[in-house]
């Protein structure tokens, strides 16, 4: 039914995507000109983008101002849970759609103090396939893989984790009850992406969380530098 | 770039969907010529398709005669994981795209003795949003949920999840380390679904699988009783 109604929508796919590539375009001359760094997040229904990015708020606190973008097909669930650790959050409903679009994360752009934030995270719908094929404006793509997906989700999604500048193995707190091996998972992922910074984290108990603070305030910093 | 490419195709949705229609009619009369009860399952990669198959086929030897027709972007890992149980299995290799059609079904099913079983599965591409979009000729739904993913889903996705037939809530056994509310989800469920049949089950340590081989087995018999 969602696809139906995209679809209908869409009757001349090429011109769709350039418009989609045109206000990337915008988005990303946006942030240069601010010094913002924007990251989009993908990852399967599940994988704690939401966990990460309101644990990150919270210990990032006094160091980096951060405000979410939230994509889902529906509920305003997540913008709730990022405001409850007083950052901004703006939730865009998909209704139905797959994925983010440019021009959606435009319009939520237009809603908040954008200007004033040293990171925003764009958090897109949950589903490991379609957002890695539109460009939203974002410097980089964090990609999340948890442990109880499975360690044969880099090889059978190759297109996603070869997108990714960072790539954040979740919930490896449940190393311990869930057959995952990881020395798989690490050689899939080199296989596509051999550039990927890949950290095991979990965003529940913060084990590992220090590597990706790290990461993103060097990030943050390369991004205020080039505006 | 995987949505690049599907877009090229696409002149005209209308036109493609109703050809994914025409085929999933084709698909739906052979299926019920022979009895055959075919279920398309859907669900996040990693809620744990597959282990669910494997598993079923096995304890249903001599019971039922099953068949998988797997969906992936990439590799054939799980109709190898299916073929070691003894069953037959062709693997669909997407390439790019996010979802099953009823044209690559069957093909699909031209490359096996689709005749001679009892249940086919069409275990989809894990994606939780695209796949319920389109007609496979599918008898009927399994949505799959695993306790990992969170107890936000159904309310986060509910066109997947209304149109599901029986869902499956998954990992049972992971819920002693995972805060998940139980009853949020089934509210949730019933709420878009009120018909659906909904199971707790581990395909992993078995726990519940026998009321969702009961289902299978009275499923199959109404399939064989309409032919």
């Amino acid at each position: 039914m969602e696809h139906g109604r995209v679809s209908m929508k869409v009757s001349l796919n090429q011109k769709i995507l350039s418009r989609n590539d045109q206000c990337a375009l915008n988005n990303r001359d946006y942030f240069a000109k601010n010094g913002t760094l924007c990251l989009n997040v993908i990852s399967s229904p599940g994988s704690g983008k939401t966990t990460l990015l309101a644990r990150t708020i919270q210990d990032m606190q006094g160091r980096l101002t951060i405000a979410v973008v939230e994509g889902d097909i529906r509920t305003d669930h997540d913008a709730q849970r990022i405001r409850q650790t007083g950052a901004e959050a703006v939730q865009i409903e998909t209704e139905g759609a797959c994925h983010l679009s440019a021009g959606q994360v435009g319009t939520a752009l237009r809603q908040m103090k954008a200007k004033e934030k040293d990171v925003i995270f764009i958090e897109n719908v949950g589903n490991l396939v379609c957002p890695s094929a539109f460009d939203l404006g974002e410097a980089g793509r964090v990609v999340l893989l948890s442990i109880p997906e499975g360690d044969d989700k880099p090889a059978k999604y190759p297109g996603t984790f070869a997108g990714a500048e960072i790539i954040l193995i979740n919930k490896i707190d449940l190393m311990d009850y869930i057959e995952f091996r990881l020395e798989r998972v690490l050689a899939d992922i080199h296989a596509v992406n051999p550039d990927a910074t890949v950290l095991q984290v979990s965003a529940t108990t913060g084990q590992g969380l220090e590597a990706w603070y790290d990461w993103l305030i060097d990030r943050r910093k390369a991004a205020a530098q080039r505006s």
